[in-house]
């Protein structure tokens, strides 16, 4: 692959501005985040980044997924189109950089592009609920193609909900599944991330250089007992939910610690039914959650997590219900964006090192569109999905710049 | 104490009638009863009690505490009123016996003493949120003088919609503060109710008579860790509040099975922060509730989960609340009133024995402004709070049965 002489930079004041423009709307005391998918801040947040979409010049797209786009598209090109991006959306009480920093690096690299004449469609895309309120990562799934029926239709939340927020946003369902778009005019995906993890900060990396992404398995496990009035049911004589649940829930943190090194499971949250002080739980759900690098070492510990699920409930003599809800299998970055961005790395005297994603992102459902890649920036603590979810600036304009110029290389080789 | 000769019997069929008349509002498919103090279920169940004390010729009152009552008082009487009573009002997703059951016996008993001629003043009371969806015992603490303004301005879920609530049923705080009733117009109060345990059923008891109730005690117990992606947080660097809050609902059970063979303690429900699939839980609220025999007995089982929550908290590294919400103090059955049931008991021929009540009763409130007194009559299997609640019917005709022979006897003596 041919590189060009000299690197482009970005312009550091103006990516400043426009990134503390984009984290306003649903800022919170604390310095996150809180604008979920489609919520009014969510919203908000669209509104001011079409305002500077058309204050900068470009065309505003909004597809029938509620994607949000900034278009360069000069009109004598016929050329397949460079994407870039990532998401506004946070989840529930978040931070600051998840997604929205990729978004504001991706529309300053637009930017610089288009001073320096680059002749060559570009688009700059903010994806629809990355985070998965109603349904990971929906925009950048349902434009290429991956999205079903079914999956719309079993949001997380109810489904009329989901529909009453979708017509809040002008959006539908079939509008959704018809948001495809075609590979042979896209020439690749590029996207900039925070790690959310310690490798980087720990090694003291400039630059994380995705590999793949991990599959994340979604289960609801629910323990049933009898629900009974907790004053004059004896302790011996109770079919208590909660019990069932909580062994479960200390059996999954054990069993991934000592059996499944490279694996992350998370209980993270319990409904307990009725749910009242004075009521013996007569049914608890357990929200539950595993991620791996391979599908078959997720099949182990899926298996391994039900026999302690079956365990948990024989203890206290429940029901069980082991109920997987959705899978996001795992994906592999393409090696010529790979190499784009190491001979940007290179290029402009950072350090990088390989590695795999363990969240999911945009550039995973990308990859099935067209070539795909993503990198990371460090994460202060690693703080993730939290207001102290932190990265400095500097990190942020290193990142910005090496998505410039390997966007730059990546055009040039087409 | 004198007894009258020949016994009273109810009106088997009018009660059997009133009964299912007073369990139709609310009612779910599977049998049991939906209507939490206040509800719309439980006002229509209100008004249909109104209209049955209507037609069938007494005076409905109902006070500043929302308690609605059947008054029979004889215009030239001045002796003090002989009340009875229980509460129409459920638990979410209760059962049909519970509350409704003692309303019902109550107001038969209150037509069988009218019918033969008694000169003196009753009244029949059905209590505002027994159950505590929102302050327990409200009504009969009203009445009895045993609510503070802390008590009403901390209800269960928040003080805003506790509001709102009392407006739509017509009351307000300072209403409630203001609902408190003499102790010289009271001579005494009586009510049956359901065990809503074993020990009559398994030990082949007609009738319960209760000696008291145990104190009833309230906490929060909350858990704090590091909201964190749940992906990109590696075991070993979690503060999972999750494990903190499973552990200790575990210990909660040890603790009281090995150690406080006479107490229950119950976790009723956990609230996860932020409580998604795909965020390690930053925070968890325990809920949990203690019942024990005596004030001492209560601070040492205290005591010991105190030190449980600091176990479980110190396992894994997070910090921990330990907030005593609300008691219910013990509280002793007069003994005029348990030697009235007593006599009814035997001049019947059934059989009866003196246990103590592990549930909180409005007679305990009661017993701070009058001679009170409660019985049982068997419950099915022991299920409460729970659709599968049930008592045969005959056991239900001779609970009214010694309620209203005790009652006439009680008035005679005084």
């Amino acid at each position: 692959m041919m590189t060009l002489a000299g690197n482009l930079h970005i312009n550091e004041s103006r990516f400043r501005e426009d990134f503390q423009r984009l984290t306003r709307d649903g800022a919170t005391p604390d310095g996150g985040l809180n604008r979920p998918a489609l919520s009014i801040a969510h919203l908000a947040a669209r509104e001011t980044f079409q305002d500077m979409i058309w204050q900068r010049g470009f065309t505003a797209r909004s597809d029938l997924a509620g994607n949000l786009s900034a278009c360069h598209y000069p009109s004598m090109q016929t050329k397949p189109v460079l994407m870039l991006g990532s998401h506004l959306d946070s989840v529930k009480d978040g931070g600051r950089f998840d997604g929205t920093l990729g978004v504001a690096a991706a529309f300053e690299v637009l930017q610089v592009l288009r001073e320096h004449g680059l002749d060559r469609p570009l688009e700059v895309m903010d994806f629809t609920d990355e985070e998965g309120t109603w349904v990971s990562l929906m925009g950048s799934r349902a434009i290429s193609g991956q999205l079903t029926r079914k999956d719309l239709t079993n949001p997380r939340g109810d489904l009329e909900t989901f529909q009453r927020v979708l017509q809040r946003a002008g959006l539908s369902i079939s509008g959704i599944l018809s948001a495809k778009r075609n590979a042979e005019d896209l020439c690749a995906y590029l996207e900039l991330h925070i790690e959310q993890g310690t490798r980087l900060e720990k090694s003291r990396t400039d630059i994380g250089i995705v590999t793949g992404m991990v599959g994340i398995h979604m289960y609801l496990v629910t323990f049933s007992g009898q629900a009974n009035h907790a004053g004059t049911t004896l302790m011996s004589e109770r079919h208590d939910a909660a019990l069932g649940a909580s062994k479960f829930c200390l059996m999954v943190q054990e069993t991934v610690t000592e059996r499944f090194p490279n694996c992350v499971a998370t209980v993270g949250r319990m409904d307990f039914s009725p749910g009242t002080f004075n009521i013996v739980a007569g049914q608890v759900t357990v929200f539950m959650e595993l991620r791996t690098e391979d599908a078959e070492r997720a099949e182990e510990l899926q298996q391994a997590l039900y026999e302690a699920a079956e365990h948990s409930a024989k203890m206290f003599d429940l029901g069980i219900d082991f109920q997987h809800l959705e899978s996001v299998t795992e994906r592999r970055m393409h090696p010529t964006v790979i190499e784009a961005f190491e001979a940007g790395v290179s290029a402009l005297g950072f350090s990088s090192r390989r590695l795999p994603s363990l969240a999911g992102h945009d550039a995973q459902s990308m990859a099935r569109l067209c070539r795909s890649g993503l990198i990371f920036v460090p994460s202060a603590g690693g703080f993730s999905h939290s207001s102290r979810e932190y990265t400095c600036w500097e990190d942020c304009v290193n990142g910005a710049n090496v998505l410039l110029n390997a966007a730059r290389q990546l055009v040039a080789s087409f």
